[in-house]
């Protein structure tokens, strides 16, 4: 701010990109419609000459403009949130370290062109649609564990390892790293969605496990968050400004996570209700009674229905009630005892029955199996009812307390309009994933009520979204809803701050561009 | 930064309060040496007539000029960074609702006139000198519980409430606030300094207890950052972002703060050892084992020497070896027994001796008591020796495991230069306080060491403030050599972005003003 003010005042402007009317003032929000021209990017001549110097940096053989890899680093295979005909990158490159990534984001600076981050591809929300094409930047070859520190219980790693991958490195040290989101996942972009999963409820989302980034800036510098302590009060918490910031502000390159010590004794506790407020007031009362589970996963009737339909849920008995799951994990076998004891008589307390605990190791990864796969699950049991169906995930949070409104709002009305549903998520976070079955002329509708949905977990202080992101959806809008025009156009403050130039993943999480018409609100 | 280079382009600022040469570019960073000419704050005539539309704003009954209140909204009791004389605020606003604040601000914004944010004045790095004099912003009037949320362990306060007040209104309900910092700091401070105490090692600082803020901006805007559910993945994180920010973003109106059930069973353990590193590879092996401590507590065998001299340890029998400090919490008699054997089993596997544990309540709060005064007690402990004593606190951080090397180079530099010093601090965290007991013609000596001792840390990839914040000591420039003058420069430039005619507690955490002489850095 401070630096173009300057430049006005002696009259003359280095690089001016911006034309227009003048504004209100300098207030600390950035309305959208401050932005009276749209920021203006390279044409593909100039960003040629972009590929030409980049070719230079990393090497002819880490540039791929070959068609599988431009689709791939368009749109997810999911397709909830498809690219358009032309929202394609220019070239996909592959850098190897971290000063190579510097290099390329400063010709894309210097060029005004797009910088398209892209790790492990396994975003739904259209976080890598490249909205104003550009260059994909893939972290993939950059899948190292840097190092780590078994006695500080941390690791620094490259943003293209997957955490699986890294799981299977820490395991013979008896270590793991908290958050467990869709397997393929990578560190950056799990970072940068701040994703989480079922451990949540014990290790957090990503915000909670990252205790420091490197981070290359949208005009190429590189800046490192913090040291490697785990504590600090030491200025603005960047670390937790990048985590969720869907490459919108920077590049991550390199991430030390926090790591714990592998659970000694597990088990899972299964349990049934015929209500899903008994369920939530089990998980409250597990909390209040200091029980520490490490997940509390919810499957709803409609669900457990559809397990026992499909036949799909190997050996054992389900029954097509509410379906709790609880992993304890402990570091003895007693103290494992005195868990289960302490979950069977809160669940009971709460109505809960068909009570059961495995502790085998097989017998818990087929229970796992059952709730890691029900997406699918859930799919194929609708296409026997509906042949044409297809399936739209959605990842509502609000306060624990009011699952059991929200669920019953949602299903009332999806009843109403014909639409299948099942829903299962994260009890312990108040994170559900209700899933909207629908056949091809039922499209808008589903669309309609999934947004409504959005708006009654808004109405119960809760968001549109609880650990899939923003990215180039409907939720953009429906994020204005949530959080207010002057909370967004904080953020926007932010981003044109470190991104004068408006080149980071543009148009993600919040619009910056007021001539964008790029998905119509559905409802509207 | 989009909105005046609009403004640019068609010729006239509406409001430029900076002349200057051109500078660079529009990069990322905000380099102090881009700020060609300080930002201009009102002038006492103008601020005149500022605090008249204040005055309209909260009455006559809520403005002070008393010369107690003006001092004691200077710079804090313990001095160990002072105002300067002409650092006082020209009065003291005490409002009582966020509409109060908010238009306080916008009126503070319209005249250019400095804001310092102040709460419990318990900080000891000048957080609330009024560098550039201004207004101080009381919340004290503003202490009140919002909304308690015992389904979802959550509870809505203003910023006034002092912690201690807020544990007391929330044990009636079996809950309390995670983080323990000095009795009588209130949460707005807490929470703009990421304050945190020895219960952060089990439930985190400041950052890691808050769900959601409102805050007024600079120009006077309301924000909230989020809604009330636990997990989100919606959009930049600007609670964690204004939480350590110390009031130079906006000033904190309200907290959604995450409960915790309080334990059931208490205990707690004491093991001493005769080196430092036995005691911190304790303290890993008690992670690794998943031994979940509450608080992991050092005093070192200066700091227990003092004790046993002073005879200060009530009727327990103190010795003077280093010694650790292990808060236990569990849901029942058995899980706690077995922590203890856990407890005892690594300690002695690590060369513990002299193990005990405290079970009764009284017994809990006299060991708790010694870890609470140490400071005090170090300082009448010197007296004896050294009549004239003073002491300073400190407060570095490192990866837990380079604690050892980190006392062990520092109390070296201390003994060769004739300095006593005493440490104690929170192991789990790798948090120390270093008490530096110094006579009159020693300050500039103590105060080197200091800076010697933060530089050791950097070295040891650790913080220069693990839980005190910036403020405007020394920690400023050493903050920049533990960052980076490109990380810093990033922090810079979010505050123009929000902060755009630079009124929010000008010159705390990082200079944004190159004419500023305020401390010359002691050892240049």
């Amino acid at each position: 701010m401070f630096t173009v003010a300057s430049i006005l005042l002696v009259g003359g402007l280095a690089e001016g990109y911006w034309i227009g009317k003048k504004p209100e003032n300098d207030h600390s929000v950035t309305r959208l419609e401050d932005i009276v021209v749209p920021l203006q990017y390279a044409t593909e001549a100039v960003v040629n000459q972009g590929i030409e110097k980049i070719s230079n940096i990393v090497g002819l053989d880490n540039i791929s403009v070959s068609k599988g890899e431009i689709e791939s680093h368009s749109g997810d295979p999911s397709g909830f949130v498809p690219p358009k005909v032309n929202e394609r990158p220019y070239c996909v490159v592959f850098p190897s370290t971290v000063e190579q990534v510097s290099k390329i984001v400063k010709v894309c600076y210097e060029l005004h062109i797009p910088v398209i981050p892209y790790s492990g591809g396994t975003s739904i929300e259209g976080h890598y649609v490249p909205t104003k094409k550009g260059i994909s930047v893939d972290l993939s070859h950059m899948n190292k564990v840097l190092a780590l520190h078994e006695d500080d219980l941390d690791v620094v790693v490259q943003p293209g390892i997957e955490w699986m991958q890294l799981n299977e490195e820490l395991r013979p040290h008896g270590l793991m790293f908290g958050p467990d989101p869709a397997p393929g996942a990578m560190i950056g972009g799990i970072i940068s969605t701040n994703a989480s999963g079922t451990n949540a409820f014990k290790f957090g989302g990503a915000k909670d496990n990252v205790i420091s980034l490197k981070v290359v800036l949208a005009d190429g510098t590189i800046i490192k968050t913090k040291n490697r302590s785990r504590k600090s009060s030491n200025g603005y918490n960047l670390t937790n400004l990048f985590v969720g910031s869907e490459g919108t502000l920077g590049i991550v390159v390199e991430a030390t996570l926090k790591l714990y010590a592998l659970p000694k004794k597990e088990a899972i506790a299964l349990m049934n209700f015929r209500n899903i407020g008994d369920a939530t007031r089990t998980v409250t009362d597990l909390v209040k009674n200091g029980v520490s589970c490490n997940a509390i996963e919810l499957m709803d009737d409609r669900q457990m229905r559809a397990v026992v339909e499909m036949g799909s849920g190997g050996s054992r008995k389900w029954e097509p009630y509410h379906l709790l799951l609880m992993k304890l994990g402990a570091s003895s076998d007693s103290s494992l005892k005195e868990m289960v004891k302490s979950v069977k008589s809160i669940g009971k307390s709460n109505n809960g029955f068909n009570f059961d605990v495995a502790t085998d190791e097989e017998e818990r990864d087929n229970i796992w199996h059952v709730r890691k796969t029900l997406l699918w699950n859930s799919l194929n049991w609708a296409k026997k009812i509906k042949p044409m169906a297809h399936i739209l995930p959605t990842d509502v949070c609000v306060p624990v307390s009011k699952l059991p409104e929200l669920l019953s709002k949602v299903m009332e009305k999806m009843d109403k309009a014909n639409l299948l549903a099942t829903a299962a998520g994260h009890a312990g976070d108040g994170n559900v994933h209700v899933l909207v079955i629908y056949e091809p002329d039922q499209f808008e509708t589903a669309h309609k009520l999934i947004n409504e949905m959005s708006r009654i977990a808004i109405e119960l202080d809760g968001t549109i979204s609880g650990e899939h992101g923003i990215g180039v959806s409907d939720k953009r809008e429906l994020l204005v809803e949530e959080l207010g025009e002057d909370t967004i156009g904080t953020m926007r403050s932010i981003k044109f701050a470190l991104d004068k130039r408006g080149i980071m993943n543009p148009d993600h999480i919040f619009k910056i561009d007021p001539t964008e018409k790029r998905r119509p609100y559905d409802d509207e």
